[in-house]
């Protein structure tokens, strides 16, 4: 396993700040068909066991999921208000869904499915995310199975390559720059916040 | 002045997230010169007045407003722990910088400059965002003139075109999109979670 210098300050990060509501939530951000930025608030589910790959869960209907496979690189903003610090991940993503056959991603694809709420569970039932709302088809009230993640659930898998850390509670604050060279080696740099 | 749909809900989530510590923090999405996507949290300022644009404080040596020179279409994403809603905000940015001769302009830029914190002006003395970091050059600690802005203090102004309002406390949830044409008429739709 190669040392990742970021990954240290993140997870002490998270820690501090697990009991705020907003600890685990990440604002992803992506590119669109037309080149526009777009962004939206998910949740930070968890580390891909050894690689350490930060993940989210989604559904292949959404169109950020779209945005992913034409653009797999991404940045995602996760801001700690209790420490006041913030993290910038950029990096790419590998999409997880029904269809991989990574074992190691089907196996983290069925642990997050099993792991969420069944409130979470319950809007994969729903109909395609974005379409106009029909209010004369209800939407189901029963969770789907645990232990079967509906076809479109799907993780996104970050895997990170320039970290951005910014620390605002200093008088000067600090801030560092982490990135990844091709072979998996990791650098850092303090820089002017 | 064009009734814009969308505003009413967002200064009432405002208002009802006013005591949360990141009541006022958005997320504010670019594309980088290599066209991948780029996110950090920013404060949200105020309002420029009659227009309703939301406007952030930024420092013109950051590659932020390079990017936004260069693709001035930007997504905002704003969530409120609160009441559990997030307002997505796509529209173009015009920078406000002390190049501005806009009577508006000026007038918001120095009404920022003036309002915000010794601290928070401080930071405008430091030497380039971004740059490596030397100790041996001590960051300024004497807070700059509140009347008379440092020249590369800018506002980003940001004139919203498309909006998305999700609700998440809903069962099931709600959602929302608003368009602006181009004659400034919004239209919106509720559309699926």
């Amino acid at each position: 396993m190669v040392e990742t210098l970021w990954l240290p300050s993140f997870e002490l990060a998270l820690h501090r700040n697990r009991g705020t509501p907003t600890g685990r939530l990440v604002q992803l951000a992506t590119v669109r068909k037309d080149g526009r930025p777009s962004v939206r608030t998910v949740v930070l589910r968890g580390f891909l066991a050894e690689t350490h790959r930060p993940h989210f869960a989604s559904d292949t209907r959404t169109v950020k999921v779209e945005e992913i496979r034409e653009h797999p690189w991404v940045e995602a903003c996760c801001y700690f208000p209790q420490t006041r610090e913030q993290f910038r991940l950029g990096g790419l993503v590998t999409v997880a869904s029904s269809e991989s056959r990574d074992p190691g991603l089907v196996k983290a694809r069925n642990e997050v499915w099993s792991e969420m709420s069944d409130e979470s569970r319950l809007a994969y039932t729903w109909p395609d995310p974005g379409r106009p709302r029909h209010h004369a088809v209800p939407f189901s009230t029963t969770p789907p199975d645990p232990h079967n993640p509906m076809p479109h659930f799907c993780l996104l898998v970050l895997d990170v390559r320039e970290v951005d850390h910014l620390e605002l509670s200093g008088n000067p604050q600090h801030r560092w720059r982490y990135h990844c060279d091709d072979r998996g080696r990791w650098s850092g740099l303090e820089i002017n916040p």
